[in-house]
């Protein structure tokens, strides 16, 4: 069999009886059987897992959004009934209950098909640290997976799972993703619950997802991301609330660093992918700003320099105090110190972020994204072993600052140097503009035209609409494009979303004495025409200010379009027509106005 | 000169020429010459506080909205060409720059007078521990006046100016409001700028307010209000971007601490004024509900028992190494333990701190605000000096969580003792209702009819509107008070304005088919009649989720109102009324299905 497992393949198959989810489940069993040992710390039985499959089968493919979608679990994630390592074989226990994101995400149909190999504690941006041995990188074993969620990210790249769950801390969710060709969310701090996830550090962990494709990562998303009053970190999703900055809309502006403060460690064919990129987000009309990255770089050298190994010293402190010589001798080297700071040192470096934070935040008055290289280069084992703290940390010059700055992340591969081995960039925005980060790197994958992970396969699925919070609106005459009005709603965020007509039941009038000159449009039963329409997406928060602009006689009201829906839109008051001169034999305002000149 | 301070009454002085600024800075300084020298530690000079009337009588008083209302500061926020001290002359340097606060409030025709006296390095909620004396009370000179801000509040009291500016890091904003009688606004966390403000715990300090009524605070707020970039802790004020449960409403929730959680150190007067307090708001029509007051008073005892005391060691580490006999010995006692903690501890706390916050979250979604005592017992200076540290810390009961927990809280006077010593409670919400809670205070004080501070007035000016953030839309059929689509209004946080009738120039029709019934309003220029109108206001932020929800032929229009006004509100597609019975005669659709059943 020689499947893809995207999510939207799947599906249609279950739906059109090609398969069923214990064919996948044994398909995914012998896959896992076929490739590198190392990837996995735990898979979980043949029999549960057709017992999970026989389950979903009873139920409509339709009901379920993650229907037989077979996914992979970083090991510092719980799964219920199976060992939980963080790749330390002594500090193992049985999970008694799944993580809430995995519970969600087997509520929701997706099988959870076992444990992945890490970077111990995810400690790590390298994938070499663990007893459990060196999971291959997907398209050449000599090359570091990336971590710490190696063995998630290589799972998906291989074709054995459709997606996978990783972490990330301060880059352990996009550095893989980049050294394997696959699309790396790292979700809104606060977004996914940690409950049911080893700490790292505490306060900036995240759950993070690996997928074959931006679509597949944004249906893991939507099933994973909740509210979890149990997670001392979990934060509601204000998404309803937001400014229209953060829906994706063409055109936008995004930030890169300047070419100084760029950092390729040599790698000529990273910096070459890397210009290139961003010569495909302009090709795709996003417009380029120079940015001033210094307090980003400034905020990733806290990360380590800073009192936040603290954070990781706490989480095993029991452990490291009891049996050190568990550990990893690198992770123990690196979390020891974490002993060392004063209360006074950590308030000190947490005034020093609050101002580096400080300082970013003015940057998205200007920009909707920056787009930066994942990692800066890639190395071999070899190199990486030769000094494993220094290299391991160039691989975070991109990523360490993500959480400490409170930002939502996307890596999304982009290209291959002349090795064929990939790389990608990092689309970043502030919390909670994860959905729309996602959209961009949906336009990016289906412009550069890969295959997705080290499969053969190629399928990008459109992304859901980017507008969630938006909701349609009509306009007749001076709003729409190019003409007096559009500013009115472009200035509020609204976005273009197709010319149409109304149904053949009503009038157009030119209002006298308008300023500039606008139409009316009456509802007429019997005698009427079909009348030229723009449809706009306009922010939920925005219609107040909208509709505050709209002057008598004209109101917001139902308009029946040809196929006979309705939508909201532009309507005049009866009485104002009585004066006006009826142009409906026009069909259109813009032609109207085109006659009249 | 007996003249209220308070800011309408110098406004309507101005305004109608019965006195000069000039006049009032004179007042200002006859009356601080004439009062307790302990409260100032300096007052700026006669000669440069007449120059500064003298610029602001050649302007507008209309074009100030502080046009010549005096202020004090406490001293340790920086006023321009004056020494800042934090009450430690080893710590004085003079200030080349006004704090940010200071600088907006002046713009704005205010005048600071001088720097008011405090608890060192604002360490303390008793007023005592200062080399610069003991400001009396302004009640009786035996009590302590509460600290740390001690000199801002009793300056305010004694009627020397109009408002102040106080700080509250822990309680010091509202501890000194309740001993004089004071309203004491802690404004949420960053809503108001702190540059050129001497930290004590720089990740909670809070420029805080001090004012004789809920509107002077409002009125000092809203020109002190405003996003700093230069200030790490600042932030954007979210207001327009909130749920409707941000804005007033009458009839709200309010929560109270059961009986054993309340705590009054044996004081049966404070005891009794809180519970006729709590009775009060409920004769106002708010509903009590009983909460568990637990993770609040956890995370009381975590600010001195845990890592925040960390960082008023760091504020002052150079002082406190070189020349510790520089500090009140009380003050160095408790400073110096900021050393002792490990940066694990400081995260161990947070993470602690992070869960009773969490916890506290889900409260909001049952109550709008709590309603607590200010302090559970008021001490005199006797008292307090035979026990410092404990009875400062029972001070601290209702207050120490405030600002881990990043709330907002106004202390309002409710009452006095036997002894004619001043009580009051504290309204608590999340952070950026400080407008919501000051509108709560502003009906208390009016329904308390207790006099200003230590004046012999009583000038409660109504609050300006609440609902800033909302806008009239006028409703004339099914969704009016009691009918049944009422609650699509009420749902979204749309709150009643008053009833009205449009312009003689509207026909209102039965629509036939229509469940419930709905009528339609059209306008007719000539042949109208005057119907009834329900004013409602929506937030902002429902609109959209609110007109979704209408159907055709109805939209939402611009009504004449009677005074000729125009606003929002429901019209009619013409074409539906062809077939529809009018009853307009009726002039209300209410009066049409009464006379209909």
């Amino acid at each position: 069999m020689n499947l893809s497992f995207d999510t939207t393949t799947l599906r249609e198959g279950y739906l059109s009886g090609k398969f069923t989810v214990s064919d996948i489940i044994r398909e995914v069993l012998a896959r896992i059987e076929a490739g590198d040992s190392k990837i996995w710390i735990c898979v979980d039985t043949a029999d549960r897992l057709l017992a999970q499959a026989k389950e979903i089968e009873e139920k409509d493919p339709n009901s379920l959004p993650l229907y037989g979608i077979p996914f992979a679990v970083k090991d510092n994630i719980d799964v219920a009934k199976l060992p939980t390592t963080a790749a330390c074989p002594d500090y193992r226990y049985f999970a008694d209950e799944d993580a809430t994101v995995v519970a969600q995400l087997r509520a929701a149909g997706a099988i959870p098909i076992g444990k992945t190999n890490l970077d111990q504690f995810a400690t790590g941006l390298v994938g070499v640290r663990s007893p459990y041995g060196i999971p291959g990188n997907a398209f050449d074993p000599q090359y570091i997976p990336g971590g710490s969620s190696s063995g998630s990210a290589v799972s998906v790249a291989l074709g054995q799972v459709s997606f996978s769950l990783g972490t990330d801390t301060a880059g352990s969710g996009r550095v893989p993703a980049c050294f394997n060709n696959l699309v790396g969310l790292k979700p809104s701090r606060g977004l996914l619950s940690s409950t049911g996830l080893v700490p790292a550090c505490k306060s900036l962990d995240c759950i993070s997802i690996f997928a074959l494709n931006a679509f597949d990562a944004q249906a893991a998303l939507r099933v994973a991301a909740s509210y979890d009053p149990s997670d001392a970190y979990s934060r509601p999703n204000p998404l309803s609330l937001e400014s229209p900055r953060r829906a994706y809309r063409d055109g936008m502006t995004f930030g890169v660093p300047s070419p100084e403060q760029l950092q390729f460690f040599g790698d000529e064919n990273y910096l070459n992918l890397y210009l290139q990129s961003i010569a495909r987000l302009e090709a795709l009309g996003f417009k380029k700003q120079v940015i001033d990255f210094s307090p980003f770089l400034a905020a990733a050298r806290l990360l380590y320099e800073g009192p936040w190994v603290a954070e990781r010293y706490w989480a095993i402190q029991d452990l490291i105090k009891d049996a050190p010589e568990a550990l990893h001798p690198v992770t123990r080297a690196i979390i020891e110190k974490g002993i060392d700071g004063t209360a006074v040192d950590a308030f000190d470096a947490t005034y020093k972020l609050q101002a580096f934070r400080q300082e970013t935040l003015s940057l998205w008055e200007s920009v909707d994204f920056l787009a930066t290289p994942t990692a800066g280069t890639h190395y071999t084992i070899e190199q990486l072993e030769a000094d494993p703290i220094q290299l391991n940390s160039n691989l975070g010059y991109y990523t360490n600052f993500m959480n400490l700055l409170d930002l939502s992340s996307v890596a999304v591969p982009t290209g291959f140097t002349p090795k064929k081995m990939p790389f990608g960039i990092t689309l970043i925005a502030p919390a909670f503009h994860d959905e729309k980060l996602l959209s961009i790197a949906h336009k990016l994958q289906l412009a550069s035209e890969l295959r997705m992970g080290a499969t053969e396969h190629q399928r990008f699925e459109p992304v859901l609409p980017a507008q969630w919070d938006s909701a349609p609106i009509a306009v007749c005459g001076a709003h729409m494009s190019g003409l007096p009005l559009n500013h009115q709603l472009t200035e509020l965020g609204a976005t273009f979303q197709r010319s149409t007509s109304t149904s053949p039941r009503y009038r157009l009038y030119a209002l006298p004495g308008t300023n500039p000159p606008k139409p009316g449009m009456v509802r007429d039963e019997s005698n009427g025409a079909a009348i030229e329409l723009e449809l706009w997406n306009l922010p939920q928060s925005q219609w107040a200010a909208f509709i505050s602009q709209i002057p008598s006689p004209l109101g917001i009201g139902n308009i029946e379009l040809s196929d006979g829906s309705f939508v909201k839109g532009f309507l005049c008051e009866q009485w104002a027509t009585s004066q006006a001169e009826e142009v409906s034999a026009h069909r259109s305002w813009r032609e109207y106005l085109r006659a009249r000149s």
